[in-house]
């Protein structure tokens, strides 16, 4: 017999808010990849393009955490016609000492919102100058909300400025940050203008075109491009990240996925560049911002340490709680 | 709100039972990878050699099914000393037009063990004689013991003959199979000796050198090759698989962790060989036995494939019976 702990959403969202001790889990994952024999295997995608569908799966074992996430994140993207979130998902949990399934963490998505906008506070916590106020935010959707969010825990924000594709999506983006974040919000009519004036940029698209060019970096500007998770997707143009110091999450990664790729093939960075990894700057191992002046960018694609980072602490949560169904497997 | 069925081993052993249902609903997945757009992407495999544990995760989609499915399955080779099976493990089930998660199958691997007997009973139906009435079992798992099983649905089986390292392991299991499934079951002294009468032989074994020589085929025998799922796996020397005529699961599976990997790296057989999948002789489009004469032997690694399809055959028993536990995710 084996007792199973499932979980939905709502207890998930209650427990497992987004705040520091999130941030902390997910630095401390990113400091284990750097330090640690942490095995992250390629990603598992299955494409289901009759019904405009994929799924990834992503997992990740650290030795720091007694159990380790497998993640599903299927996104469906007919689902708005039928009513229904394109992207939902979930996380099983399994004991890292015998492979059995701990929990089954129905969270829809939400904790790979936590973890990824966590991600970037901590990004910005390495990399952004430590007296930066001033944010651009490049697009308008849930992650640039919790992105933001997230950065205001690290960093003392006091304005931002937002850029959409829509400028309805942007103005109701910017009305939402000012009620329900107190941070004056802005929007801005082209990239270049939003990113003038700020310290902290954060592009959260899925664009397919750069949106930022070497032209809209000034000195001591920091970036965390959190859009580009997939091959056809691409933020920041070649030149840009050629003129900037270029961190990322797993170069492994970013070299097929991230911005990083797009460079690669346009023949302006090399597919072999020394580039430093986030966890290598926490651990102290490479170096991240060496002064005021330099222009930063950190590409996250996304991590199954992430996962399992946040799986683990949404576990120690809800057995704190006591909460969850308990299944038993007889 | 969804609502998500949550289902034990017990039922799941109840409602699923290794019968002619199953081998069919397999057969059928077998067809599909040959004549459907499947997508079945590659395997996804975390090694966690601190704890001898490792995880595999298949999948595929199958158009003619409406669901797919995600199988976690965990190896962990410390837990026999803890009281555990070392081997357990879930399938998710995905509704495959929005993705949604409709069911968490908590079979602790034994839909795997239902889905890869039936697979050798597929392959025994297309490849073995129809005459064929002796069998010679190689290995005494829980596996030989489902291969018998599953080869007597779709086979007049009326002797065996079974060979295991372990002298005592050979001998419950031949005892237990007269018990059970009321076969005659003899021990043999070696590998040889159990193959020579026979019809059909079933390798089931994790062994690392080969067992079954070319000097022990024999005009007429069919062998079903399931122990090998990784490159270190071998039950078949190089020379035996270039005697017979080789079919496969999966070509892709096979070249990299089946029998055939061993052939290629011993010259004896090209990586590019011409070979059938046994969907393609299910289907006509490739040739599988020609005559009562030739030797056979399908490798089976074991595809995301027949794991969609036993899950869907799962899904559909449970709602049939209203059966499981059903948890609204709000």
């Amino acid at each position: 017999m084996n007792a199973i702990s499932i979980v939905g959403e709502a207890t998930l969202r209650r427990l497992v808010p987004l705040d520091l001790a999130a941030i902390d889990q997910v630095e401390a994952a990113f400091a284990s990849l750097a330090t640690e024999a942490v095995a992250m295997p390629p990603i598992l995608r299955l494409d289901l393009p009759q019904h405009h569908g994929e799924v990834d799966v992503k997992t990740a074992y650290l030795p720091r955490f007694d159990s380790f996430a497998i993640k599903v994140s299927p996104g469906f993207f007919d689902n708005p016609a039928l009513g229904l979130p394109s992207l939902n998902g979930l996380m099983l949990v399994l004991s890292a000492k015998t492979g059995l399934t701990e929990a089954v963490l129905l969270d829809n998505g939400y904790l790979t919102a936590v973890r990824t906008a966590a991600a970037g506070a901590v990004a910005a916590r390495w990399l952004a100058r430590s007296n930066a106020s001033r944010v651009a935010v490049i697009g308008a959707g849930e992650q640039a909300r919790l992105q933001l969010q997230a950065l205001a825990i690290v960093r003392s924000i006091n304005a931002a400025t937002v850029w959409a594709r829509s400028q309805p999506a942007a103005e109701a983006f910017a009305l939402n940050v000012r009620d329900t974040l107190g941070i004056q919000c802005d929007v801005a009519h082209d990239v270049h203008g939003a990113l003038a004036a700020a310290d902290i940029a954060i592009t959260t698209t899925p664009s397919r075109e750069p949106l930022v060019h070497a032209a809209d970096l000034h000195a001591g500007l920091h970036i965390t491009a959190m859009g580009s998770d997939a091959e056809h997707k691409n933020e920041i143009a070649p030149a840009a990240l050629a003129a900037a110091r270029y961190i990322c999450d797993r170069l492994s990664q970013t070299r097929v996925l991230g911005e990083w790729h797009h460079a690669i093939e346009s023949g302006v960075v090399a597919h072999d560049a020394a580039f430093a990894e986030l966890g290598e700057v926490i651990a102290g191992k490479m170096p991240g911002r060496t002064s005021a002046n330099d222009v930063t960018i950190c590409d996250l694609t996304g991590t199954g340490a992430q996962d399992t980072a946040i799986a683990a602490l949404a576990l120690e949560r809800v057995r704190a709680a006591g909460a969850g169904t308990t299944f038993c497997n007889e």
